[in-house]
């Protein structure tokens, strides 16, 4: 027997008749002898209904009642997935945020979890209940309502399966796993049967929006067993996500190719060659509350640098304009953007250990006749920049550079 | 300075514009020093499209979830018309009726209150908010969330101001207060500027639906002040409930005439003549959950008699059949039933101390001519029961006879 926390997000629960088959998927977990705690968003669209709501009153909404209202969502999803499981004759109890205390500081619509009492759940479980609890929410200190933010929800499943040192956590999703890369870009791409929590990090935060990055760090902070499957069609293995990389057994050296045109580059051009200017710089986008995130600076010459970043290109013209002025003040020569770009990235641990992943990266795109405008490295990724025309044909050579096609 | 709780119902909040009204009425009043809490229901058909959504995944809704489900209307409204009142730069805060923790039993669907913590809304009142909670809704002593039945809204109003000491309760509906009788049956029909608990209890349990049942009670327990207003068009003085008859300063002898065609009535003839035989057949109808309102028994002839008893039209097959095999059961001759009927009540505090209010009323009626199938009184009403076309014909003439266009 084990206990397993189950997280279906809002088109997994999105009408009756797929409440319905959660509910179904449920029962036969429950019948092999699992104990469950289920974790659900809002059904699909309601969450976006109630904040267009709200906008009609107030244009900027109070983030303290945008909360109280939009945590109705999930409220009512719990409900009903505790009916569909009665119906099924099992025992269920659904729980708000606040009625599990799931404790979060009061940063309200991005709140953080500081601790749940499992008490509760520990007592139903061993009654025989599933357990359904509302994601996205919490309350603060002083009982008021708080949210996670978007997809806050996976956070909830991870923070659960922590608090009650769950078997596993499974995410379902509208994907049955973590792929090489995107199958509509590479048909060849591949699901993953496992994957480590750093490349699922990189893979998450390069684009591949399967997991909130937030609940990953969780799992990996708690060393929760996660596992992404698909609420659709036959039921898989999904991709297990291995917080050690000793459980990954046939060691991969790349594990899949990340992408992302959602960005936008900034170049800030002869830039005084001193100390304090990168922080000169980024302060001001920082202090907008505009995400970066690659970052590259070359030597100097001259007593002049360039500095460059990306952000998201929905910031991009209030990043550009702050830097225009950012320019002016720290007497920087000039300041050129570009939003046609994209980003494409190799990622996996195996890269740590094995020289000529860069060479080969390179050599396949430079064959292609794809320039290279940025490049940075971690650990475990390569990233480059390039023309965002050549964003599909840099995914599918790559692929094809490191045979990621036939399985490690 | 007071304080004032105000309650509006499902079609005073139910739009954007119409939640936009009620905050600029509560600015109205706090503009005038008052201190202000504000009762709200879920906004009109919301309630109902929730029950729908749980019907179409059980049959029968588990309670509890349903009540889960359920109270997030209320918990939408009060997030939404504390954003109107910041909007219009007042302090405002809403809590649901978990964190304001009004107390109830485990009823769910049903449930009674127990208690109110108010200390909370105390804090933020002295603070300068206007306090927003949700109504119909509660929590149990194990946290479980619990609705108090329709109405409710009415019911935690009346209780948030006895919890809070406030100097008046003002229920605002889509009536501009309590009418001599209904004025689209008698134009003539007069708004009362007081009208006492107990006439209150009377016109509203005999069908003049402005205010629930058990508010009113409630009130009166608590010794609140209740007055009833419209949210609609001008400012009125609306009705004020007075519990203490000497509060009505001009004693009219009668307040209104109240009427009711939703009930039917069940005559068991030729019933033996002894003890027990009332609980013998009304027992039967009691345990089948089915309201029995006018209870009629006249002396017996022969040692048996006759007992009638009414009840909704909506379980009148259902009693009947039940009365039918009692009446085997217990020896009776015969059941006859009716469904074709109608009450008709003169209600008022002023009859106690003055006789000749039967008489009037059975002579005004003779003269047209309208048969009287069952009488009953209390201390502060006559009821008839007539033919269900005649109705509206009685209720004219009795309002004529007791010269209610008049003010007292």
């Amino acid at each position: 027997m084990s206990l397993i926390v189950q997280k279906y997000g809002g088109t997994s629960v999105g009408s009756v008749e797929r409440l319905r088959a959660v509910a179904e998927r449920v029962a036969r977990y429950k019948a092999k002898g699992h104990q469950m705690v289920v974790v659900v968003s809002a059904m699909s669209g309601e969450t976006n209904r109630l904040i267009a709501l709200a906008k009609q009153i107030q244009e900027n909404p109070d983030p303290r009642e945008l909360d109280v209202m939009v945590s109705t969502g999930e409220q009512v999803t719990i409900a009903l997935l505790s009916m569909a499981l009665k119906d099924l004759g099992l025992k269920a109890k659904s729980y708000t945020g606040a009625q599990v205390r799931i404790l979060t500081d009061n940063a309200y619509t991005k709140a953080r979890i500081l601790s749940i009492d499992e008490q509760k759940m520990r007592a139903d479980l061993d009654a025989g209940n599933v357990v359904v609890v509302a994601g996205f929410q919490g309350v603060d200190e002083e009982g008021n309502i708080t949210t996670l933010g978007r997809g806050g929800s996976d956070t909830t499943g991870v923070a659960l399966a922590a608090a009650l040192h769950a078997d596993e956590c499974q995410i379902y999703t509208d994907v049955d796993g973590v792929y090489t890369t995107d199958p509509r870009i590479v048909p060849e791409a591949r699901r993953l049967a496992t994957i480590t929590f750093e490349e699922m990090l990189e893979m998450a935060s390069l684009g591949s929006k399967v997991l909130q990055i937030r609940s990953v760090e969780f799992a990996g902070k708690y060393k929760v067993k996660l596992r992404v499957l698909s609420s659709f069609g036959a039921e898989g293995d999904g991709t297990l996500i291995t917080f050690e990389e000793n459980d990954k057994m046939e060691q991969a050296i790349i594990s899949g190719i990340a992408f992302n045109r959602d960005e936008a580059k900034i170049t800030v051009l002869g830039v005084p060659d001193r100390p304090g200017v990168a922080f000169q710089i980024l302060g001001p986008v920082a202090d907008a509350n505009i995400d970066v995130d690659m970052i590259v600076q070359n030597v100097g010459h001259e007593n002049t640098t360039d500095f460059t970043f990306t952000v998201h290109r929905n910031e991009y013209a209030k990043a550009l304009d702050i830097c225009r002025k950012t320019a002016a003040q720290i007497g920087a020569r000039e300041v050129t953007a570009d939003d046609k770009i994209a980003k494409v990235s190799v990622v996996g641990v195996g890269m740590r250990s094995h020289v000529g992943i860069a060479k080969t990266m390179f050599e396949a795109l430079s064959r292609e006749g794809i320039n290279l405008q940025m490049i940075s490295t971690s650990e475990i990724k390569i990233s480059v920049v390039v023309e965002d025309k050549y964003m599909e044909l840099a995914v599918r050579v790559l692929h094809h550079a490191f045979h990621l096609e036939k399985a490690a």
